[in-house]
Formats: C-alpha cells, sequence, structure tokens
C-alpha cells in the first residue's frame, strides 16, 4: 500500500469511526450473531493474492460489524467501563504510524520519556505522593501478575537467583473473598498453591475485614509460613468495594508483607478529590494498579501501575541478555514482561491533553451522580432492592416480582427471574448488563461509565429494566 | 472530542502519516536527542483544562517527532524488523474506533471469530498441521512465560492447585547459550531457579547441541530433579541461529519435557516453503511463538501463539471467577494473562488480505537476498569478515582494521574498532545497526527486513559501513 493509497483509504475509515460514534445510539449494543456464524462467512483459507483494499472494506461492513458488541456505546453497562475516547483513538493512529517500539531509551526517546511524563501526569491527578514510579502495563491482570512476582522475590530473598521456588518456605497470599479471578490467577501463576492463598471474609460493605487478615497472617507465621503477598482492591468487579487501607497496610507493613492494589476500575475515581477519603492509607501499598482503559476511556490495552521499589521491579523483570547497553536512561523493558513495546504513552498524552484534568473529574462526578440516580430509583421503587452500597459507578439490584416478599416465592425462583429480565434487557438491544451472584443470590449489574452516557439514557435504562422485570 | 472534530483532525493525521511514511528515508534513522531534553519541553504537571487540539499537535512536531528512532526508516538494521504495515496501521485505526475488548466471545463475537479465523490462516502460512491452535499474546517474551507456565504445571500435576511449587521436585528448564534473554526471564518468572536453568552449549552454527541436551537431562533426572520444559528457538537473536528440532523433540518427547519454539523473528520466513526445512520437527513442538509485529509488519504488539494441548492452556490460565458463562464459544481471557483484550486481529485480517500469502512470501524472499548480497560483498572484501552463518535476514560481521591480520592487533583493540565504526554508522543518521558478542567477539550486527528496505538501501549501508569503518 503506497502512502497515497493510505490516504484515500484512510479519509474513509476516518469517516467510517466519525459516523459510527455519532449514530451508534441506534445501534443494538449486543451482537445478535450466533457463534460460528461470522467465521462462515469468511474464506477458510488466506488469500494467495492481496486483495483491493475496497473488497475487504466490504467484508468489514457486511460481515465484522454484525458480529460487535458495542463497548462504547451509551447504553452499555456490563463489564467495567472501557470506553475509547476519540483523542485516543487519533494517539493510538499516530502511535501505529510511527511504529515505534518503547523497549529502551535509545530505541525511541521520545516513547521512554513521554511515558514517563503521562504515568507522572497521572499520579498527580490521582493524589498520589512522588514516592510512587509508574509504568504502563497492558492490564491490571497483568499488574496483579507483576505485583505476585515481585513479592515473591521479596519474601524469598531473591530464590530465583538460588535454587528456584521449590526450596523456599511455603508463601502465603492473602486477597478478599471480592477480588477479581485476574489475583487467584497472577497469585497461582507466581507458585503460590491454592492451599496457601487465603480468601479474607468481607463485611456488610464487601469490604475485606482487616481483623481477619490479621489472625490469618498471624496462625500463618506460626504454623511456618512466610506470608508474601496482600491484594487489596478499591472498587471490587461485582459490587465496588472497597478494602480499608488502613488497617490493611498497618498489617501488612507489620508483618513485612507486599501489598498491592487492584484499582483497576474505580481507582480513577481518584482524580476527584471528593473520592480519595475511598483510598486512604494509599501510601503504605508497595504497587497499585489503575486501568487507564477503564472509566477514562483511553482504549484497550492501557494500565498505570505504580511502585515504590523501582530498583527490585527491574531486577525481578530485567533480562540478563540484552542488546542495548543500560545507562542512566529509563528501559521500560525491564519494567515488565514484554521486551518490546508499543508507544502507549501517546493515547494517553493526547486524552489528558484533550480533556484536562478537569475533564476528567466532570466525567467521573457524572457518572457517580448517575449511579446514585439509579440508585435513588431502585429505592423508591416496589418490589427492588439495592443489593450492595453504591460508592462508584456500580449499582447492584434485584427485583422481587409481583409486590410479592422475599418470603412466598423461594430464593432460586427470585434468582430465575433476575436471571431472566437481566436477559430480557440485553435481547432487546437497547441496553447491556450482566448478572452476578452476591452472597449466593442472583443480582443485576450496572456498571456506569461509558464516555457517551447521559443521564437520558440511565432514565431509559431504568424504564427498560421495569419494563423486562414486569413482563413475564 | 465531537465525531466532526474527529474528522478533521483525523484527516490531519492520515495526511501527516501518509507524509511521514513518504519521507522517511530523508529522517536521521536515531534521534540525537541528549537525555531528558524531551521533559523539558513538556509541562511537568497535567492541564487544568483541555487544550484545543491544535496546540497538542503543535507540540507533537516540535518536541515528540525530534525524540523518534525511526523503526520504519528503510535503513533501520537495529534490533529486529518490526515495521507496522500501512494496512496495519489502518486496522489499529479501524480497532480503536471499535473499541471492543476480545475477552469472550459474548464480549464481541466478531473478535474471537476473527482471532480464531487469523491465527487459523496463519497457521496454514507457516506450514503447521492443524493440531496447533492459536492466540494473539503481545510478545514473544509473554509467550514465552505462558510456555513455562503450562510446561511447569504439567511437569507438577498442577501443583498450583494444591500446595503449590515450594512442595514439588526441583525442576529443570533447558535452552541454549544463544537464547533470547526474555527466555532466562520467562523461566525465573515461573518459579524455576537460576541454578536449575541449563544453558545448553551450540556448535559452530550457533545451534543447540541436542547430543549435550540428552545427557544433561539425563544427569538431571538420575540427581532428582524434574525436567520440566525445553526452549529452542528458530533464529536466535544474535546470529539467527536455528536449533534442530528433530533431534530436539525426540529427547523431548523421550522424557516428557514440554518442548516450547521460540521463532519470535525467523518464524516469519516459514511462510515461504523453501524456508521450512530449517524448522523440520516442528510439529514435535508442545508449544510456539511467532510476532507478527516483526517481519511481517502488524505493528506491535502481535504475537501468534501456538500449542498443541489448548484445554491445558486454559486450565492454567483461566480465571476461576469471571462475570460471563462459558459455552462451546472460545474465551481467550483463558488463553493468555490480561483478561480483556484488544482487537488485534482486525489489523492482521488487513495486512493478511492486503498482502496475501503471497505478498507476504516475497517479501521475505526479497530480504534473505539482500542478507545474502550484503554476506557476498562482506566476503570479497578486504578486512572483513562474516561473524556466523547467514541463513535468513541477520548478517554479522567484523572489520580487521587497515588489511592488518588479526595477530598483529589485539582482540580487544579489534572489538573497540568495530564498536566504534558501529557508533559512527548511527551518528551519520544515515542506517541504525547494533553491535553484539559473539564468542566473546565484539561484531556489527545488521538485521534486514524493514517492509520499506530495497536492495539500493543495503548497497547505500555497505558504502556507509566501508566508510565509517576505514575512517579512524
Ligand atoms: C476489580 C478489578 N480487577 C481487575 C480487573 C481486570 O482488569 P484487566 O482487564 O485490566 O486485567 C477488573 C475488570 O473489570 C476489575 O474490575
Ligand atoms: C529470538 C528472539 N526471541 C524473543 C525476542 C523478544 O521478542 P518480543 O519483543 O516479541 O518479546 C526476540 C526479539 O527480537 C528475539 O529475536
Amino acid at each position: 500500500m503506497t502512502p497515497e493509497q493510505f490516504r484515500t483509504i484512510g479519509y474513509r475509515l476516518v469517516d467510517w469511526i466519525a459516523e459510527y460514534r455519532a449514530n451508534l445510539p441506534s445501534r443494538c449494543v449486543m451482537s445478535n450473531e450466533r457463534p460460528g456464524a461470522i467465521r462462515e462467512k469468511l474464506a477458510s483459507f488466506p488469500p494467495y493474492s492481496g486483495d483491493e483494499f475496497d473488497a475487504v472494506l466490504a467484508d468489514f461492513e457486511r460481515v465484522i460489524v454484525p458480529g460487535i458488541t458495542h463497548w462504547n456505546h451509551p447504553s452499555f453497562f456490563a463489564s467495567a467501563p472501557s470506553s475509547t475516547s476519540l483523542a485516543a483513538v487519533l494517539g493510538e493512529l499516530l502511535a501505529s504510524g510511527l511504529g515505534v517500539s518503547c523497549t529502551t531509551w535509545h530505541a525511541s526517546p521520545a516513547g521512554t520519556e513521554l511515558e514517563e511524563l503521562v504515568m507522572d501526569w497521572f499520579r498527580q491527578m490521582l493524589g498520589l505522593s512522588d514516592a510512587f514510579h509508574g509504568v504502563i502495563h497492558d492490564s491490571s491482570s497483568t499488574a496483579a501478575l507483576v505485583a505476585a512476582l515481585c513479592a515473591r522475590e521479596r519474601a524469598t530473598d531473591d530464590q530465583r537467583l538460588g535454587a528456584g521456588l521449590h526450596a523456599s518456605s511455603p508463601l502465603t497470599a492473602y486477597t478478599s473473598d471480592q477480588a477479581h479471578g485476574c489475583v487467584e490467577k497472577a497469585l497461582l501463576l507466581a507458585g503460590i498453591g491454592r492451599q496457601h492463598i487465603r480468601f479474607i471474609e468481607t463485611d456488610e460493605r464487601y469490604a475485606m475485614r482487616a481483623d481477619l487478615l490479621r489472625t490469618r497472617i498471624e496462625d500463618d507465621i506460626r504454623a511456618g509460613m512466610l506470608p508474601c503477598v496482600v491484594v487489596a482492591t478499591i472498587g471490587t468487579h461485582d459490587t465496588a468495594g472497597v478494602d480499608p487501607l488502613v488497617p490493611i497496610g498497618r498489617v501488612a507493613s507489620r508483618y513485612g508483607v507486599w501489598l498491592h492494589i487492584d484499582a483497576a476500575t474505580a481507582g480513577a475515581a481518584m482524580v476527584a478529590p471528593e473520592c480519595r477519603p475511598h483510598w486512604t492509607g494509599i501510601e503504605s501499598a508497595d504497587s497499585l494498579a489503575v486501568d487507564l482503559h477503564r472509566w477514562l476511556g483511553a482504549g484497550m490495552d492501557c494500565t498505570a501501575y505504580y511502585v515504590r521499589d523501582t530498583d527490585r521491579l527491574q531486577r525481578v523483570m530485567s533480562t540478563s541478555h540484552h542488546g542495548t547497553m543500560d545507562d542512566e536512561t529509563t528501559s521500560y523493558r525491564h519494567w515488565g514482561i514484554p521486551s518490546d513495546r508499543r508507544f502507549r504513552a501517546l493515547k494517553c498524552w493526547f486524552l489528558l491533553r484533550e480533556q484536562g484534568t478537569n475533564g476528567l473529574i466532570e466525567r467521573v462526578r457524572r457518572d457517580i451522580q448517575h449511579a446514585k440516580w439509579l440508585e435513588a430509583q431502585v429505592r423508591k421503587a416496589d418490589g427492588w432492592e439495592v443489593a450492595a452500597p453504591v460508592l462508584f459507578q456500580t449499582v447492584c439490584v434485584r427485583h422481587i416480582p409481583h409486590g410479592l416478599s422475599s418470603a412466598e416465592i423461594t430464593s432460586a425462583e427470585i434468582d430465575q427471574h433476575n436471571l431472566r429480565w437481566v436477559e430480557r434487557v440485553n435481547e432487546s438491544g437497547k441496553a447491556y448488563l450482566t448478572s452476578t451472584l452476591i452472597d449466593g443470590r442472583r443480582v443485576a449489574r450496572i456498571s456506569i461509565g461509558a464516555e457517551a452516557t447521559e443521564l437520558s439514557h440511565i432514565r431509559d435504562l431504568w424504564a427498560l429494566m421495569q419494563q423486562c422485570a414486569g413482563a413475564r
């Protein structure tokens, strides 16, 4: 493809995206393709000769687009908000056009320095002290793994440089029973057996009980175990619960255990100073992760990972044989798993400059207000319950059919009912939300925060929820 | 940013990229900024209010561009080829505009099915049997880690579900002394101590000695160790050496050891049938990785990871608590580390359709011919040596100054001379290459394969090399 052809098709795709975004509200949120239908419409063998790009774009429209579930749709309330703001789309375009790797400073000085800069800007925006140093990972899942690996090496005095994990004392790890599945996965991958992962119980607000954490650690030490890492969550996936960092930090520091904070989604709220009391105690963390690709709109995949001890991080993550010399410059290849790294800082810089601190604060405030508004409607309405405190942008609700009290129908029937009305909402194509289990009960989970979502969409959602829950 | 503003700026950025690519040859390959200079020119505090995008783009031109080392430049011969083909730029643009996550099938049916499709197309293009199933990881480094983790779990009968690694027998791992640093890192992160990683010696062609591998494994078993994984390389980083897969595969299968193949760069050559003899025996691999973001031009970060036992992969990589139900559809979140995943398949599909199998084969052939051409010039020229067999696109050379024989000057002086002429090449701004140590001797390493590189650029490079090596 020549630059001139690129220009022509590039314009068309820019137009396509502009129109796609402008008309998103009129699309069904979820694709209703059946499994396998998309592959059936595409050649199962690669083409021998190159195709005209027109044919490729025609196939894109015909086959791919109907198979898309629209994460940027204003009525996308599933998973966790993960929009790609248009400024971030432009940043990704330009980064891709440049096509450089931010592996060492020499490999692309501007790539490295801009990553340092945006990580520092974002640190300031979150109200974190300059004891924290940031690097972009792809996801909070990877961030949890990196934290677990660093914690493991600190606890074992760098066993990896010796005989390996089999020679160390049994390591234990701690998280809450509300932690995201990626936390357990990270701990298992780090080599801590499931028998030694403690899922600390949570209180009625779905927050880790620091008193139980402490007893558990003390019991484990008494039993000859080596407590290695605590992963606390700010904004759990299901209910956006908040673990109490002050007492947890005290326990972790008392026993010399690495404290990692998973603030994947809700961490973004800390750009608004009034939210920061939720993570009082954050300075006791050894590391923390906030997804820029969720609530803030930087587009997948882009997680800010902050760590205090950058020496340890680099010791654990460095490759011993690498091509370029080390000097006083930063080589981000030694701060994470991949060797070569895409220029993600560019889209972050575009986003932060285009929106400003203020723009992001206002977005976060708007979405929290939307959540409060929905909570208020649910509280007022007959037969509806709010299933968990609404602290950020996640609202969990449950509907008891027909003004029956929960005593009159079985819990299984209520679960079934809630599962079914959520399905009806999704099948309508007008909104997409998921359900989850809280305390063994099925509840609907509305995760607000797509960039395009305004109050009108929440109003529409609430009407739709009532309609779908009422109809049998 | 409104869709209309996006359209206006999007056009400008498309123009910018078209012109950037068209005029790349006239730019200096390496940035000559000094460390810290870029950050000094940018505000150290985030802006409170959003900026006009014009101001952002002006800063991009003024500050970022001079700090870029141009990986798509036709005279970029450092690291390993890593262009972003313009078709891939368009795919990244569109994927970013859609902004979906390919975490489960339901989260974006087309994202999942297109990933299945392009991984299968690419498998066919590499001549692999359909016993292999593919998934996109970000890098070969991550792929090596995933392989090491799966190998560890297979060898220990899923220790992670029990008491953890500390309770297992000592695991051992095997790779060659020419393996990329990311292999050792992956093994260390997987919890295998450095004491138990065997760097098997290589022969005069920098290929792993399968006989030594076998003795080493047998010795380890006798000593009560649990051999867990062999990582063989097709196209080592320094010299593009090729480990002999037939005897290695025989040893691995005899002792039930996981065989992972790191074919990060050179694996791409296997699109050309005449290259496939280099990896005869590949079907004995349990897993293998080929970067699509290197020689083939899919743009960072995009690695094809193929595995036989997808059940094991998913067991090791799955999260136990996840929002969406599992059914007969593919959930790629259980095939790797991150939970949410960018829509990378789109750019792969654009690239494969636009270039066709044939287009990629011709590119690979062209680059191998360029390498052979350069090899031939070096062989003919006085004072120059080819330092390793030229099998693919990497050429390692050494210059002995002024017709002196190596007996007349010390080896350290020759090393110094080679380091310096490479620096002179790079400082000229006309090409960028690196040097490395082979058998303890400093050699220049020319890694050919940027999409834009034609024979004329290799001719210019050779003239420049002679000039820089001749001048003192
Ligand atoms: C609390 C929490 N942690 C971790 C994750 C996983 O995030 P990622 O996709 O960035 O790995 C999520 C996803 O929504 C989450 O809500
Ligand atoms: C042989 C080999 N393995 C692994 C890598 C690392 O690749 P990645 O950046 O995809 O992790 C390289 C990089 O050039 C390489 O040449």
